[in-house]
């Protein structure tokens, strides 16, 4: 998506480690113009998907996947990292390592908004590690709906988070994939 | 906002001590078409404001910020209740005690995305107690920007949070208030 890697490339800014700073547009301020182009892109993509809901985690997965679903006109449910007092008592609930900070923080996600006849697609800003992601492939699974697809904003290809995630027989898209860091020069692959 | 008091009756579910359960397509899911009416109605609520950014706190105010972003073209900065290690150092941080759990939650924005010549527009999910949007309101002091304008998805009017807001010159707009819950029925005000 040239739109998303012209911003990138505009305003993105590699920390070292693996680590690229996108609090300009997408983690800390959002660029509502191009979030709604995300969510456009993201719809083109998974069109065909016969998906009845969409999947995030908070916090920065909420912006693209809402985006995503003003497009399709589909529910969006984000998983929460506490279990708040307003849940059905024994929700679906994983836990994944953050990529960025190292902690293990929680997904919680109420069975009354994943249900087995649901066809789902997964969004989150980054595909990384892959961490988040498959923790909410869990949530899923556990809910006995079906996953149809899987979309990530940004792809750092270089941390094997397509591998991690194995042949699960859906669509994985990533709408900016990047290559390499070269010191402070973003490749998109 | 008569569209979301028909949601709040159809699907809000009054859990006692004063707390409302919109999880269905506010707080945990999210109604895609709903969160974009939404975001209009501020839109032509806070339209003359001369506003250059829109504030909110993580998780549950991204979504109507979001949509209200999108209405208007402004970039919507959302305060977030951990130092990302994206974020530069020496951040504007205040606490509020959080209304549903009573746990202290901070509030951290970078100096980066609140500057001093920006008019602000505050915006979240509830305005209760209005411990989170106070906190947000001293965020934009702290930047030396102009506060413009505040507004609340649903408000619950039995709880004081506007007299706690106090008298600071701007519009406080909410687009649903709660004048009191009779037993599980639900009172606009």
């Amino acid at each position: 998506m040239q739109l998303l890697k012209d911003k990138i490339l505009a305003e993105g800014r590699y920390l070292g480690k693996g680590i690229l700073k996108v609090d300009s547009f997408m983690n800390h301020q959002i660029d509502p113009l191009l979030m709604k182009a995300i969510g456009e892109e993201f719809a083109s993509r998974f069109k065909d998907t016969g998906a009845t809901r969409i999947l995030t985690a908070e916090t920065s997965g909420i912006a693209p996947a809402l985006a995503f679903a003003m497009a399709m006109n589909l529910p969006v449910v984000f998983a929460r990292k506490h279990q708040p007092v307003t849940m059905a008592k024994n929700p679906f609930k994983e836990s994944a390592e953050s990529h960025t900070h190292g902690n293990v923080v929680d997904l919680i996600v109420s069975p009354e908004y994943l249900q087995p006849n649901d066809r789902v697609i997964i969004i989150d800003d980054f595909l990384a590690s892959a961490r988040t992601i498959r923790a909410l492939v869990k949530l899923v699974n556990a809910s006995g709906a079906t996953l149809v697809g899987i979309g990530a904003v940004i792809e750092k290809a270089f941390e094997g988070g397509r591998a991690a995630i194995g042949d699960i027989g859906v669509k994985v898209e990533s709408l900016a994939a990047i290559a390499n860091f070269d010191n402070e020069k973003i490749n998109f692959g």
